[in-house]
């Protein structure tokens, strides 16, 4: 499987991280150990002393420092070993590698890729928790499945027809409405109008209304996605195109998701949902999250069993389908960053080759 | 592992499959999705969709056919592709395999070889839990361990000694008196009179009687015996032949047994037994499958620890003793039958070669 | 990993080894049967029936012998076949592998090696539960990792400032007063003074003493440590020297313990600790019970999480530090010991080779 490297993944809830308790998380099979220090700041280090092994997230945390309490060595946020027990001369080798990380709409973000390029304007404007507009429950889950597959059913709404036919309740009209596809600089923009519909089965309207809902999936896995129910006849006087929320009549929400690969077959899937203050209060929420909550085990079922089935198939292959679109579109996109950034990091080598030649 | 494919594998319980409810099993590592429609017919497909490999025994029956629930393509009992959800044209490989399967006996039955030679007379004549004469108990074990371990097993009843001295009680007087072995077209027959016995410890008589057991195990791996207790002398009058079971005395009973393997190191065990009418009634039977459990137990506990010794051996032999000559006359049964399926394969693929060179 | 075929490793302890009954253990990777006789002779025996390879631990004992329990196959102690039901004759090969085995001071210890080699002069002087001096109690933990995991935490007693922290409070003065270290023919000696401590929280005195803790950690994985409390000065009294345990004013132990390599990534680690009994009663030796088994606990909950950080490392590297002296000495004196064993064995070789063609 291949995922870019360059760009920032979830590692978790900012709330959940506690002052001086390390947190160990695998990202793209790396093993990183994120803590957040008494003044405030975060750091992530590849989670493996340099001594003999032991994971520094069963470390302990001394003022900005970590200190790995197998044997004793101290660590800088920077990943230099500056005490070494017993020793007075620490070799210059001792230094695990750092990771640039991020606080930002409630989550923690781990850059994954080259740290000159981590660029904080590259963070997906996710809705945090503490959005004064909305008010949002949230929840993770842990997939025995690779990360993409989570990603492809999340590029292809198509699938909420099928299975969710019993949580969502999209009906046939649903499917029969695609949305226009839009590719974006790192992701893809999906704009669905569902005209003169009674809504879904779980949140039902009286009088027949148009229905807007738009999202976009962006790299590494980030899905952000609004929308809201508008009277009669919308989207036909907008042609079709984005609406005003503010003239919403009900239904308006937004939903931030974050799909984080942690090792080649397992996964950490990470939302928030929730209405707009205007549509909604916290029982509002609480109906939202209880479906949320019923259609994502739909999904991990459905996926899981997808992954077996795909483990014990040699060769296994795909045949698109003309839902697929989005999904190309993005896995084509991951494909051509994953591309540049190797080329980026041969060149890079043939750059250090090269100068000691000069030198 | 070599298995014959051209055969009738047993896949489960016909009373257990219940009307549009599919039923995945995993036969010879090949995930096959059977289901039975209101109609009444019974089909078996490859249990994974041709569009993204989510499995179709999540799926839906709509009369004779299949949706996938994931993004709803609808299968045709025979394997292809009738629907695709927002496409019209749908691409001739849309197909998935398609295995015959038949009922019979109370069992589902799977032909895992060349559709084009199913032949039903090649289902074993197993008594069905239907059948006007018996009174049938039944059962299933799932082994952590591969088929032919069990098939091993099955052929050399001189375990029933060792094995099984707590619970059929079989005595000394049991592995001295060596079976006849006939080699059948598919399968090997045993024959056996033991003389002057009062029975096996859970089944002894007062009297001493001649004992007679017969029975026939199957290509792939199914096992038909009967026997009965008979006046003593029977066993010479008849030259140590074939008794007429309406002369016995007590102790007729049928057991039908099948192994299905299923992956490499799993396999599942299915098992009739009981009393002919004439011969015990429910509690008879009740008595027999308390004695059964209790044995299949022991053969489940040594064959899984013998499967996890050879899981640990380098280059696992055996060393055949005089007791195995059923087993090495089935395996090479099933080694010859094996060989000639790969070669007919191969002449296919070369008559497939062929062609296109004289077309 | 390397580990040294030629030498006694700690299979069980000798007061669970009830008569009649086949224990079953893995080491090194081998599958191994030990039994005690009705006479109590300790026979141990590779694990695995020649015939069909099921395990002879599922055996019954019938005097000397051990009777595999699947067709019947009869051993001797020595591993050859001496019955197999149902043939006159034993084919030559019919044999297991024996192995030395010897019960020594409350352990059982099976030689791995070469039996021509085994010399009970190296079965290591561990003190037995039923030793006059001291009064132990004992236990044994399984590991998820490998043995030499280990074996490398109590070689390097540094860990004991951080790891143990909380339980045999080990403060900076430990860590700070390095151990004389003296390599062994078949080990490593540790020798420590403390000196002007008030000892460890969890066993701390009023007066500042001077403590003195020595163990040797011997070949395959045996450490047997004692010290003792001593009144102020003794250390520099006797120029670091050896002290006599009748003049300590208290905390006068003994511990043995024992790391026997399963699989690649399994150990059992087996250990006892306890007063001498001028130092302390049953009482006390449950006191030190109790802080053992939460250090043992935290070593174990360390050294997983290490074997799972190297399982995902691609080529996992250690990085030596001062304190790890002891470790680098003993495991070059494995490697040295493992290096001569391979050529014993290649000459072995040549020498069968070669007698033949003089012949």
């Amino acid at each position: 499987m291949t995922y870019v490297r360059n760009a920032w993944y979830v590692a978790g809830w900012a709330q959940e991280l506690d002052t001086e308790t390390p947190f160990a998380i695998t990202i793209l099979g790396e093993r990183i150990v994120i803590w957040r220090t008494g003044s405030g700041s975060i750091h992530a280090l590849e989670d493996r002393c340099v001594h003999r092994l032991a994971p520094l997230s069963l470390g302990r945390c001394e003022g900005e420092r970590l200190r790995c309490m197998y044997h004793g060595l101290l660590f800088d946020p920077d990943g230099r070993v500056v005490e070494m027990p017993g020793q007075d001369k620490i070799p210059p080798r001792a230094q695990v590698r750092c990771y640039p990380v991020m606080e930002r709409h409630s989550w923690i973000w781990v850059w994954m890729g080259d740290p000159a390029l981590a660029d904080e304007d590259l963070i997906p404007p996710a809705v945090g928790l503490d959005h004064p507009d909305y008010i949002l429950g949230h929840g993770q889950l842990d997939y025995e499945a690779e990360a993409r597959l989570i990603n492809d059913n999340l590029l292809d709404f198509s699938h909420l027809t099928f299975v969710h036919a019993n949580s969502f309740g999209s009906g046939p009209q649903f499917a029969a409405s695609p949305a226009r596809i839009t590719p974006l600089d790192r992701g893809v923009r999906y704009q669905r109008w569902i005209e003169n519909t009674r809504g879904s089965s779980s949140r039902a309207s009286e009088e027949p209304m148009d229905s807007y809902m738009t999202y976009d999936f962006l790299i590494p896995g980030v899905l952000l996605m609004t929308g809201g129910v508008f009277p009669l006849g919308t989207a036909k006087e907008l042609g079709h195109g984005v609406p005003d929320y503010d003239k919403a009549v009900s239904g308006v929400t937004f939903t931030s998701q974050a799909v984080t690969p942690m090792m080649d077959r397992t996964a950490r899937y990470f939302f928030s949902w929730g209405p707009h203050r205007k549509h909604g209060d916290e029982s509002a929420r609480d109906i939202l999250m209880k479906i949320a909550g019923q259609a994502f085990d739909e999904d991990k079922v459905m996926i899981e069993a997808q992954q077996k089935v795909i483990n014990m198939t040699p060769d296994p292959q795909v045949m698109p389908s003309a839902h697929d679109r989005g999904v190309t579109l993005f896995n084509r996109l991951v494909e051509k960053l994953a591309k540049e950034e190797r080329k980026t990091v041969h060149a890079a080598d043939e750059v250090k080759l090269t100068v000691p030649q000069n030198g």
